[in-house]
Protein backbone atom coordinates (compact mmCIF):
# COMPACT_ATOMS: atom_id res chain seq x y z
CA UNK A 1 0.00 0.00 0.00
CA UNK A 2 1.11 3.35 -0.81
CA UNK A 3 1.11 6.79 1.55
CA UNK A 4 0.63 10.06 0.57
CA UNK A 5 2.55 12.80 2.15
CA UNK A 6 2.35 16.29 1.46
CA UNK A 7 5.73 18.13 2.27
CA UNK A 8 7.77 21.41 1.57
CA UNK A 9 9.34 21.49 -1.40
CA UNK A 10 13.31 21.30 -1.95
CA UNK A 11 15.91 22.42 -3.89
CA UNK A 12 16.04 18.79 -5.47
CA UNK A 13 12.84 18.60 -6.46
CA UNK A 14 13.08 21.47 -9.15
CA UNK A 15 13.30 18.85 -11.97
CA UNK A 16 10.00 16.91 -11.24
CA UNK A 17 7.80 20.27 -10.34
CA UNK A 18 8.94 21.40 -13.67
CA UNK A 19 7.65 18.25 -15.08
CA UNK A 20 4.70 18.85 -13.60
CA UNK A 21 4.42 22.48 -14.75
CA UNK A 22 4.19 21.27 -17.96
CA UNK A 23 1.77 18.66 -17.86
CA UNK A 24 -0.56 20.91 -16.03
CA UNK A 25 -0.40 23.87 -19.01
CA UNK A 26 -0.63 20.35 -21.55
CA UNK A 27 -3.64 20.16 -19.72
CA UNK A 28 -4.64 23.72 -19.54
CA UNK A 29 -3.88 23.30 -23.73
CA UNK A 30 -1.29 25.99 -23.17
CA UNK A 31 1.56 24.54 -23.03
CA UNK A 32 3.49 26.78 -25.14
CA UNK A 33 3.07 29.35 -22.84
CA UNK A 34 5.83 27.71 -20.73
CA UNK A 35 8.91 29.60 -20.80
CA UNK A 36 10.81 28.46 -17.50
CA UNK A 37 13.91 26.73 -16.92
CA UNK A 38 14.80 24.47 -14.17
CA UNK A 39 17.47 26.71 -13.21
CA UNK A 40 14.95 29.58 -12.80
CA UNK A 41 13.10 27.44 -10.63
CA UNK A 42 16.06 26.59 -8.34
CA UNK A 43 17.07 30.24 -8.42
CA UNK A 44 13.62 31.95 -7.54
CA UNK A 45 12.55 29.72 -4.97
CA UNK A 46 15.73 28.31 -3.10
CA UNK A 47 17.38 31.81 -2.92
CA UNK A 48 17.31 34.22 -0.02
CA UNK A 49 14.34 35.95 -0.81
CA UNK A 50 11.90 33.24 -2.24
CA UNK A 51 10.08 34.59 -5.03
CA UNK A 52 7.71 31.72 -4.13
CA UNK A 53 7.02 28.67 -1.94
CA UNK A 54 6.02 25.50 -2.80
CA UNK A 55 4.32 22.00 -1.63
CA UNK A 56 4.37 18.39 -3.29
CA UNK A 57 2.91 15.41 -3.01
CA UNK A 58 5.07 12.29 -2.63
CA UNK A 59 3.69 8.84 -3.03
CA UNK A 60 5.77 6.80 -0.51
CA UNK A 61 5.93 2.91 -1.12
CA UNK A 62 5.40 0.26 2.11
CA UNK A 63 9.04 -1.43 2.99
CA UNK A 64 9.89 -3.96 0.71
CA UNK A 65 7.99 -2.19 -2.88
CA UNK A 66 10.29 -1.61 -5.76
CA UNK A 67 9.17 1.70 -6.01
CA UNK A 68 11.13 4.70 -4.71
CA UNK A 69 9.22 7.80 -3.53
CA UNK A 70 7.46 9.86 -6.60
CA UNK A 71 6.15 13.34 -6.66
CA UNK A 72 2.78 12.52 -8.14
CA UNK A 73 1.59 16.61 -7.80
CA UNK A 74 2.65 19.97 -6.47
CA UNK A 75 0.68 23.73 -5.01
CA UNK A 76 3.31 26.36 -5.67
CA UNK A 77 1.98 30.21 -4.11
CA UNK A 78 3.39 33.08 -3.48
CA UNK A 79 1.74 35.85 -0.70
CA UNK A 80 0.59 38.77 -2.03
CA UNK A 81 -1.21 41.85 -0.95
CA UNK A 82 -4.83 43.06 -0.60
CA UNK A 83 -5.31 46.67 0.17
CA UNK A 84 -8.86 45.84 1.99
CA UNK A 85 -7.37 43.30 4.18
CA UNK A 86 -3.81 43.24 4.06
CA UNK A 87 -1.39 39.91 3.62
CA UNK A 88 -2.64 37.17 1.59
CA UNK A 89 -2.10 33.75 -0.67
CA UNK A 90 -1.85 33.70 -3.99
CA UNK A 91 -2.18 29.82 -5.27
CA UNK A 92 -0.54 29.92 -8.78
CA UNK A 93 -0.68 25.93 -9.71
CA UNK A 94 -2.17 23.31 -8.13
CA UNK A 95 -1.37 19.95 -10.23
CA UNK A 96 -2.14 16.32 -9.37
CA UNK A 97 -1.27 13.54 -12.11
CA UNK A 98 -3.94 12.14 -13.56
CA UNK A 99 -3.03 8.10 -12.45
CA UNK A 100 -3.58 9.90 -8.89
CA UNK A 101 -6.38 12.12 -9.33
CA UNK A 102 -9.72 10.84 -6.62
CA UNK A 103 -8.14 9.96 -3.75
CA UNK A 104 -8.31 13.73 -2.23
CA UNK A 105 -4.69 14.61 -2.69
CA UNK A 106 -5.36 18.04 -4.03
CA UNK A 107 -7.66 19.13 -1.19
CA UNK A 108 -4.70 17.64 1.08
CA UNK A 109 -2.40 20.21 -0.92
CA UNK A 110 -4.94 22.96 -0.48
CA UNK A 111 -6.10 22.56 2.93
CA UNK A 112 -2.07 22.70 3.73
CA UNK A 113 -1.73 26.08 1.57
CA UNK A 114 -4.71 27.41 3.78
CA UNK A 115 -3.01 26.41 7.06
CA UNK A 116 0.17 28.12 5.93
CA UNK A 117 -1.67 31.57 4.83
CA UNK A 118 -3.42 31.23 8.30
CA UNK A 119 -0.11 30.76 9.83
CA UNK A 120 1.39 33.56 7.95
CA UNK A 121 -1.34 35.99 8.93
CA UNK A 122 -3.13 36.37 5.52
CA UNK A 123 -6.74 36.23 5.56
CA UNK A 124 -7.67 35.17 1.84
CA UNK A 125 -6.29 32.58 -0.55
CA UNK A 126 -6.88 33.66 -4.16
CA UNK A 127 -6.53 31.35 -7.46
CA UNK A 128 -7.60 31.42 -10.75
CA UNK A 129 -9.19 28.49 -12.86
CA UNK A 130 -10.16 28.16 -16.24
CA UNK A 131 -14.16 28.07 -16.78
CA UNK A 132 -13.92 24.85 -18.90
CA UNK A 133 -12.60 23.07 -16.14
CA UNK A 134 -15.64 21.88 -14.43
CA UNK A 135 -14.11 19.97 -12.26
CA UNK A 136 -11.18 21.81 -10.74
CA UNK A 137 -14.52 24.98 -10.24
CA UNK A 138 -16.88 22.00 -8.80
CA UNK A 139 -13.83 21.17 -6.31
CA UNK A 140 -12.83 24.60 -5.38
CA UNK A 141 -16.74 25.74 -4.50
CA UNK A 142 -17.16 22.83 -2.29
CA UNK A 143 -14.48 23.48 -0.75
CA UNK A 144 -16.02 26.97 -0.13
CA UNK A 145 -14.61 29.17 -2.46
CA UNK A 146 -16.16 32.05 -4.22
CA UNK A 147 -15.80 33.15 -8.40
CA UNK A 148 -15.02 36.54 -8.11
CA UNK A 149 -16.01 36.42 -11.69
CA UNK A 150 -18.85 35.43 -11.56
CA UNK A 151 -20.33 37.06 -8.30
CA UNK A 152 -18.74 40.66 -8.67
CA UNK A 153 -17.47 40.45 -12.90
CA UNK A 154 -13.50 40.36 -12.09
CA UNK A 155 -11.60 39.90 -14.93
CA UNK A 156 -7.67 39.15 -15.36
CA UNK A 157 -6.03 40.93 -17.70
CA UNK A 158 -2.36 41.25 -18.73
CA UNK A 159 0.57 42.85 -20.48
CA UNK A 160 3.63 41.17 -21.43
CA UNK A 161 6.44 41.22 -23.93
CA UNK A 162 6.47 44.00 -26.79
CA UNK A 163 3.44 45.65 -25.16
CA UNK A 164 5.00 46.07 -21.54
CA UNK A 165 8.16 47.31 -23.25
CA UNK A 166 6.02 50.07 -25.75
CA UNK A 167 4.68 50.76 -22.17
CA UNK A 168 8.00 51.42 -20.02
CA UNK A 169 9.08 52.78 -22.87
CA UNK A 170 12.30 50.51 -23.88
CA UNK B 1 -0.51 75.79 -13.51
CA UNK B 2 0.64 72.44 -11.66
CA UNK B 3 2.67 70.04 -12.20
CA UNK B 4 2.34 66.26 -11.65
CA UNK B 5 4.63 63.57 -10.25
CA UNK B 6 4.64 60.19 -9.68
CA UNK B 7 6.83 59.17 -7.11
CA UNK B 8 7.43 56.09 -4.74
CA UNK B 9 5.30 56.38 -1.38
CA UNK B 10 7.11 57.54 1.71
CA UNK B 11 5.60 55.62 5.08
CA UNK B 12 3.91 59.25 5.61
CA UNK B 13 2.17 58.89 2.61
CA UNK B 14 0.01 56.03 4.37
CA UNK B 15 -2.87 58.02 5.67
CA UNK B 16 -3.72 59.70 2.42
CA UNK B 17 -3.18 56.01 0.59
CA UNK B 18 -6.02 54.71 3.04
CA UNK B 19 -8.29 57.65 1.81
CA UNK B 20 -7.79 56.91 -2.19
CA UNK B 21 -7.76 53.05 -0.95
CA UNK B 22 -11.46 53.86 0.41
CA UNK B 23 -12.47 56.03 -2.62
CA UNK B 24 -11.69 53.50 -4.81
CA UNK B 25 -13.63 50.84 -2.98
CA UNK B 26 -16.88 53.12 -3.36
CA UNK B 27 -16.05 53.63 -6.71
CA UNK B 28 -15.84 49.88 -7.11
CA UNK B 29 -19.31 49.96 -5.04
CA UNK B 30 -17.31 47.25 -2.65
CA UNK B 31 -16.69 49.44 0.23
CA UNK B 32 -17.73 47.63 2.73
CA UNK B 33 -14.91 44.44 1.89
CA UNK B 34 -12.15 47.30 3.38
CA UNK B 35 -11.34 46.42 6.55
CA UNK B 36 -7.03 47.82 6.34
CA UNK B 37 -5.48 50.20 8.39
CA UNK B 38 -3.29 53.15 8.06
CA UNK B 39 -0.87 51.18 10.92
CA UNK B 40 -1.22 47.77 8.55
CA UNK B 41 0.11 49.85 5.78
CA UNK B 42 2.58 51.44 7.71
CA UNK B 43 3.54 48.51 8.67
CA UNK B 44 3.30 46.20 5.81
CA UNK B 45 4.65 48.24 3.35
CA UNK B 46 7.64 50.01 5.26
CA UNK B 47 9.13 47.22 7.21
CA UNK B 48 12.24 45.09 6.49
CA UNK B 49 10.13 42.74 4.01
CA UNK B 50 7.70 44.66 1.96
CA UNK B 51 4.42 43.01 1.41
CA UNK B 52 3.76 45.45 -1.42
CA UNK B 53 5.04 48.55 -2.94
CA UNK B 54 3.14 51.88 -3.90
CA UNK B 55 3.87 54.62 -6.50
CA UNK B 56 1.78 58.15 -5.56
CA UNK B 57 1.00 61.59 -8.32
CA UNK B 58 1.28 64.27 -6.62
CA UNK B 59 0.22 67.17 -7.65
CA UNK B 60 2.93 70.08 -7.76
CA UNK B 61 1.98 73.77 -7.15
CA UNK B 62 3.59 76.04 -9.15
CA UNK B 63 5.50 79.25 -6.62
CA UNK B 64 2.94 81.65 -5.24
CA UNK B 65 -0.02 79.34 -5.68
CA UNK B 66 -1.44 78.89 -2.05
CA UNK B 67 -2.17 74.65 -2.08
CA UNK B 68 0.86 72.50 -1.00
CA UNK B 69 2.15 69.42 -3.05
CA UNK B 70 -1.44 66.91 -2.56
CA UNK B 71 -1.50 62.93 -3.61
CA UNK B 72 -4.25 62.77 -6.07
CA UNK B 73 -3.81 59.00 -7.46
CA UNK B 74 -1.68 55.57 -6.42
CA UNK B 75 -0.73 52.64 -8.67
CA UNK B 76 -0.14 49.64 -5.33
CA UNK B 77 1.72 46.50 -6.57
CA UNK B 78 3.55 43.33 -5.21
CA UNK B 79 5.98 40.63 -6.97
CA UNK B 80 4.00 37.77 -8.01
CA UNK B 81 5.71 34.64 -9.61
CA UNK B 82 4.43 32.31 -12.80
CA UNK B 83 5.24 29.11 -13.35
CA UNK B 84 5.24 29.62 -17.12
CA UNK B 85 7.69 32.63 -17.32
CA UNK B 86 8.98 33.29 -13.85
CA UNK B 87 8.60 36.75 -11.97
CA UNK B 88 5.59 39.11 -12.56
CA UNK B 89 4.83 42.61 -11.20
CA UNK B 90 0.70 42.36 -9.96
CA UNK B 91 -0.78 45.73 -10.07
CA UNK B 92 -3.55 45.09 -7.11
CA UNK B 93 -4.99 48.82 -7.20
CA UNK B 94 -4.38 51.58 -9.64
CA UNK B 95 -6.73 55.05 -8.77
CA UNK B 96 -6.79 58.50 -9.41
CA UNK B 97 -9.17 61.00 -7.84
CA UNK B 98 -12.40 61.82 -10.67
CA UNK B 99 -11.35 65.23 -10.88
CA UNK B 100 -7.99 64.45 -11.88
CA UNK B 101 -8.98 62.60 -14.55
CA UNK B 102 -8.46 62.60 -18.03
CA UNK B 103 -4.56 64.19 -18.02
CA UNK B 104 -2.96 61.27 -18.74
CA UNK B 105 -1.81 60.83 -14.60
CA UNK B 106 -3.39 57.11 -14.66
CA UNK B 107 -1.35 56.17 -17.50
CA UNK B 108 1.97 57.54 -16.34
CA UNK B 109 1.77 55.44 -13.36
CA UNK B 110 0.71 52.33 -15.31
CA UNK B 111 3.62 52.91 -17.24
CA UNK B 112 6.02 53.72 -14.15
CA UNK B 113 4.73 50.12 -13.01
CA UNK B 114 5.96 48.38 -16.33
CA UNK B 115 9.22 50.33 -15.83
CA UNK B 116 9.99 48.89 -12.72
CA UNK B 117 8.86 45.51 -13.87
CA UNK B 118 11.32 45.41 -16.72
CA UNK B 119 13.81 46.65 -14.37
CA UNK B 120 13.51 43.63 -11.79
CA UNK B 121 13.76 41.37 -14.66
CA UNK B 122 9.46 40.41 -14.58
CA UNK B 123 8.14 39.34 -17.60
CA UNK B 124 4.70 40.43 -17.42
CA UNK B 125 2.46 42.90 -15.80
CA UNK B 126 -0.59 41.43 -14.68
CA UNK B 127 -3.92 43.10 -12.90
CA UNK B 128 -7.72 42.49 -12.53
CA UNK B 129 -10.54 44.82 -13.33
CA UNK B 130 -14.30 44.79 -12.60
CA UNK B 131 -16.51 43.85 -15.98
CA UNK B 132 -18.66 47.09 -15.75
CA UNK B 133 -15.57 49.63 -15.44
CA UNK B 134 -15.47 50.25 -19.41
CA UNK B 135 -12.92 52.99 -19.22
CA UNK B 136 -10.44 51.27 -17.17
CA UNK B 137 -10.96 48.32 -19.29
CA UNK B 138 -10.26 50.24 -22.16
CA UNK B 139 -7.43 52.42 -21.30
CA UNK B 140 -5.59 48.58 -20.49
CA UNK B 141 -6.47 47.43 -23.84
CA UNK B 142 -5.42 50.40 -25.79
CA UNK B 143 -2.06 50.39 -24.10
CA UNK B 144 -1.58 46.83 -25.39
CA UNK B 145 -2.86 44.73 -22.12
CA UNK B 146 -5.11 41.19 -23.18
CA UNK B 147 -8.19 40.30 -21.14
CA UNK B 148 -7.22 36.79 -19.97
CA UNK B 149 -11.00 36.34 -18.65
CA UNK B 150 -11.85 37.12 -22.36
CA UNK B 151 -9.63 35.22 -24.26
CA UNK B 152 -8.63 32.13 -22.23
CA UNK B 153 -11.67 31.74 -20.02
CA UNK B 154 -9.97 32.21 -16.22
CA UNK B 155 -11.81 33.27 -13.10
CA UNK B 156 -10.58 34.15 -10.37
CA UNK B 157 -11.59 32.88 -7.47
CA UNK B 158 -11.32 33.46 -3.60
CA UNK B 159 -11.53 31.41 0.21
CA UNK B 160 -12.18 34.43 2.84
CA UNK B 161 -13.57 33.79 6.55
CA UNK B 162 -14.95 30.74 7.36
CA UNK B 163 -14.23 28.89 4.35
CA UNK B 164 -10.57 29.57 5.17
CA UNK B 165 -10.48 28.48 8.85
CA UNK B 166 -12.64 25.53 7.43
CA UNK B 167 -10.55 24.40 4.63
CA UNK B 168 -7.32 24.41 7.17
CA UNK B 169 -8.85 22.24 9.76
CA UNK B 170 -8.42 25.32 12.73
Amino acid sequence: MAFVMIREAKEGDCGNILRLIRELAEYEKLSDQVKISEEALRADGFGETPFYHCLVAEILSAPGEPQGPCVVGYGLYYFSYSTWNGRNIYLEDIYVKPEYRGQGIGSKIIKKVAEVALDKGCSQLRLAVLDWNKRAMDLYKALGAQDLTEAEGWHCFRFEGEAMRELAGK
